[in-house]
């Protein structure tokens, strides 16, 4: 198996680091991690350091655990990066769109405002997408976090630079240049003929991304990981 | 919105159909469709027929619906076919690969029995899966059910033509010809260097789908999106 991941928003430069609550408890009361166990440290800002147990304390209900880091490598930020603006599902299939989106690298997510957008998500919603995305960076050993950013209205999104438009009147998407592009996945009821015209005459390219309709949370992910994998493929 | 669909497993060949059982309590009781609304019938063997509600009855606790049938388009099977060979992830996660599995337009889904296979599906999962088909078919309106077919042993699938394997060591997937193929993605823990071998040595690509790791239903979804994309996009 893999070595234990801990998520640890500010690795020291120096080589000692201390894990305390929730990412403590987790590696030593679930995972069961012992001193002289190895263990990599990850900031979600692109750094990773593999670091070595030296001791684990309890104070009060509390623990803690203190590494020795043995090396860091230090990761760009991915580029060309993905944005993506989608409607927020309902429920746990939000949940489900953020970690597969963190999975197939999308580098940030945005709830998208759109005519037929039912609800935008609240801030303590949007604050447990945040322990999502940190999760999935953990088991995904991606080096920065999918960054979870405040919502946005279909009309300011119309205006970024490079828009892509997951919509099944467009034609199967095709490999575009190699710079940073946002993706629009619209919610449940789909795009409204005006929104549409809107993106077309503000230069969007109005793509498709299988033959079928697709639930918002299953067209983020495929979509993104269909745009992600052709710049990869090149 | 659209039309409500309801699913049929033989649409008879005259202009009338009769619906029973589950699908006609939930277009009368929770669509609350009346005599008179349109509908349409699917089979998920190819066809879908337009309908209009002729009449409802109750007959003690069940409802029926009779519906004229207006017109029926017959859809072939789709081609090329994508057979997905995957590893049963736990839980809802399960359900979220087969339904993510039918948005995407894969023919059919084995268990596939891996050296760190976790469990085989029992029959009675199986039989929920199919349900979960059905919900995804109608929701999707994909003319054809994703088959939900029987456990498969590694050896079996490496012997099938036109495998793919998904694996981080591979090249970046690349379209290839036209021809029905099968995808086999791998358990949480991944593949052994037995396996890769044994499957290397049988002519599968290798190819990989991403930068970073995907849980089991995430890959499933995400690496069939990517190949059937590539089949549309030609």
């Amino acid at each position: 198996m893999s070595t234990h991941r801990i998520y640890l928003e500010r690795i020291p430069d120096g080589d000692q680091a201390l894990v305390v609550g929730g990412e403590a408890h987790h590696a030593l009361r679930v995972k069961r991690l012992v001193t002289g166990d190895a263990a990599e440290l990850i900031d979600g800002r692109g750094t990773i350091a593999a670091a070595r147990i030296r001791e684990t304390h309890k104070r009060g209900q509390s623990w803690e655990v203190a590494l020795d880091i043995v090396s860091r490598v230090t990761a760009p930020r991915p580029t060309p990066a993905l944005h993506v603006l989608a409607s927020a599902p309902k429920g746990d299939r939000l949940h489900d769109m953020i970690a597969g989106l963190s999975q197939v690298g999308a580098a940030s997510w945005s709830p998208l405002l759109s005519a037929r957008t039912i609800a935008e998500p609240r801030e303590a919603k949007m604050e447990r997408l945040s322990h999502v995305a940190v999760e999935s960076l953990k088991q995904c050993g991606r080096p920065w976090l999918l960054e979870i950013l405040p919502a946005m209205a279909l009309a300011d999104a119309a205006s970024r630079p490079r828009v892509i438009v997951a919509d099944g009147s467009g034609t199967p998407y095709r490999h575009a240049a190699g710079l940073d592009h946002t993706l629009l996945i619209g919610p449940e009821g789909g795009w409204t003929s005006d929104e549409l015209a809107v993106l077309r005459a503000a230069g969007a390219t109005i793509a498709s991304f299988g033959a079928h309709t697709m639930r918002t949370e299953t067209a983020a992910v495929v979509a993104a990981g269909i745009v992600l994998h052709a710049s990869l493929a090149g």
